[in-house]
């Protein structure tokens, strides 16, 4: 196991400077003394395109590939066109670094609200394809802005894409307890990336035996979520169709302040990035109300990714403690990070 | 105000049959006697597709168009491969006939049960796009089932396309006491697309100034949809963020038992047609379980579709009340249609 860790810092905009300092913060606590931790902070984002009009240049995209993870607050700001940061930065990342799998792991920790009643127990993972599907950015428009325009958008799938994948979210549900994946597409629409998606999911799973398996459309996976999240533990979905559920599995565990994830490229060729699912929330940054768990999580898959298991457990462990003595008092940025970073310090 | 109706019917498969017939007791009930109700069913579905191997032939598509209306049970069978009969019967007759307004009202009833703590009020309508974006059919697959396979699924969206569908979206909300309207899309990733539809939305919304816009990712929408889903009036989406949506729409308000749907053809040069947004739920065909309450709302829509606005606020009413006194004694599909008959017969 590496004894240093080389971690490049992308703030980003918004409340992403707040979270990422606690995310930090809390790495820095948790972390065995001598596991060298070395930062480097790239000034990306909001800021810097309106300074340059540069997204992510070459040379600071070489630079990140130098590094052994990547951690990232959130992208996007109101004064910059929507897409230009999201398609420039934060998908050029994923895309170039090949993070093909985009763990979300949605979990209802003991004493957060949930928006449904009875309190379902929920405890699954979403495996997220990351480089494929309707996220490639091909698509175009045909007399923009007249009444004649046309606009596609192409999403694509290889067999290359979906087999690595799927076979990822398989070995994921073998280690857990209940061994169960559920595939979510639409093939009963989308004929041709839903049948391949299907064959796929289908023969590697003769791989896996003991894994039992299961097929839903993603409007009946919608329902599934807020009526009966019980029943799933591990699901492997599309690009576009994880972002979706995601999100609503966020809301249901208790809020997108909780909601962790990596964009995790398995073979180590390239960093893997962990961001909180949350975006930059404009409206509340500098108030010192944003929620840091969500960024802190986040570090705790960074670690596991990188083979600190224990430090990483540390960190859940310390998450699921704190929500629980949350007793409603409002605290800010800062104090929750601190008490996080009080609870995992050896 | 015609005084006759020509109601095309497609039973279609499983519960699709059973649910349709308390549809067509509802609505004979509900019809003033001077109103000459003619009926006539298609034999279309999985046990045609079995026997004869079509799904939609060209002299039953002739026949279909000389009707006024059509009420669809439901599509599809397990014994049938997913997407034979959704592509070749239901999108065929939904594109054939240029329902571009799917229409989906949501609405938390008195009494019903919601997954949601603190039964929220829930009371929007979904305009659906019905005849672009992913549905189209449009994209294929390369060297199927090898290794090597790449699928591609095109999303194809006209600004005629999108202009009519929003524009009827205002009409809708305009008429509404709260006037507010959602744009639901994915802009900052389907950039062409989500760009095209912003611009679109915004434009025509120059004309409506009474109406309230906003605008939310697909997958922002989810959240809402589950922690606020009072902030929604009216919401107008692609086809399928609309499909996703609605699903979810109907799980927070009380079930897919009670989600009921038009394809519409707004300038009456095709018949429209009314289903249920359930499917053919094979596991309780035969059983008297189906609950037929979504096709009623359904044949309410119908009628108000065909200018039968007394009609469609009668059986609407009587839902409400039927619901409000269910004591949660079950009751089979033709009890609840017995009930329902019996309330708005005049
Ligand atoms: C900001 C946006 C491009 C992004 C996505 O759609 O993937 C976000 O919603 C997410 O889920 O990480
Ligand atoms: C059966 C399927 C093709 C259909 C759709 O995706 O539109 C259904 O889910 C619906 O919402 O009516």
């Amino acid at each position: 196991m590496s004894r240093s860790i080389r971690l490049a810092v992308i703030p980003g905009d918004g409340i992403g400077q707040e979270v990422v300092a606690q995310g930090l913060k809390v790495l820095s606590a948790v972390l065995p003394q001598d596991v060298k931790l070395e930062t480097q902070e790239y000034d990306l984002g909001a800021k810097r395109w309106h300074a340059t009009g540069e997204t992510l240049p070459d040379a600071e995209m070489a630079s990140l590939k130098q590094h052994d993870a990547i951690l990232l607050g959130a992208i996007g700001d109101p004064s910059v066109p929507s897409g230009v940061l999201e398609r420039g930065l934060l998908l050029k990342l994923r895309f170039a670094f090949d993070h093909f799998v985009n763990l979300r792991p949605s979990k209802l920790f003991p004493n957060t609200s949930t928006p449904l009643a009875g309190r379902p127990d929920i405890d699954f993972i979403v495996v997220r394809e990351g480089t494929e599907g309707p996220y490639t950015g091909n698509g175009g428009s045909l007399r923009t802005g007249t009444p004649h325009e046309v606009a596609t958008e192409v999403s694509l799938n290889t067999a290359y894409g979906v087999e690595r994948v799927v076979r990822d979210a398989y070995e994921r549900a073998q280690v857990r307890p209940r061994k169960k994946l559920t595939l979510v597409h639409k093939n009963n629409v989308l004929v041709h990336a839903g049948h391949m998606w299907k064959n796929i999911f289908d023969k590697v799973g003769e791989e896996y035996p003991e894994v039992t398996t299961d097929y839903l459309h993603v409007d009946a996976a919608t329902i599934f979520f807020v009526t009966q999240p019980e029943r799933f533990d591990v699901i492997v979905t599309d690009n576009l169709f994880g972002d979706i559920l995601t999100d609503l599995a966020a809301a249901v565990t208790g809020g997108i302040g909780l909601a962790a994830s990596g964009n995790i490229n398995p073979s180590g060729a390239f960093p893997s990035m962990f961001e909180p699912v949350h975006g930059s929330a404009p409206d509340i940054a500098g108030t010192g109300k944003a929620d840091p768990t969500a960024t802190i999580l986040s570090v705790a898959l960074l670690l596991r990714h990188l083979g600190y298991d224990a430090e990483a457990g540390r960190i859940e462990e310390a998450v699921a403690a704190d929500l629980e003595a949350r007793d409603g008092t409002a605290r800010t940025t800062d104090e929750i990070g601190d008490a996080l970073a009080g609870r995992v310090a050896g």
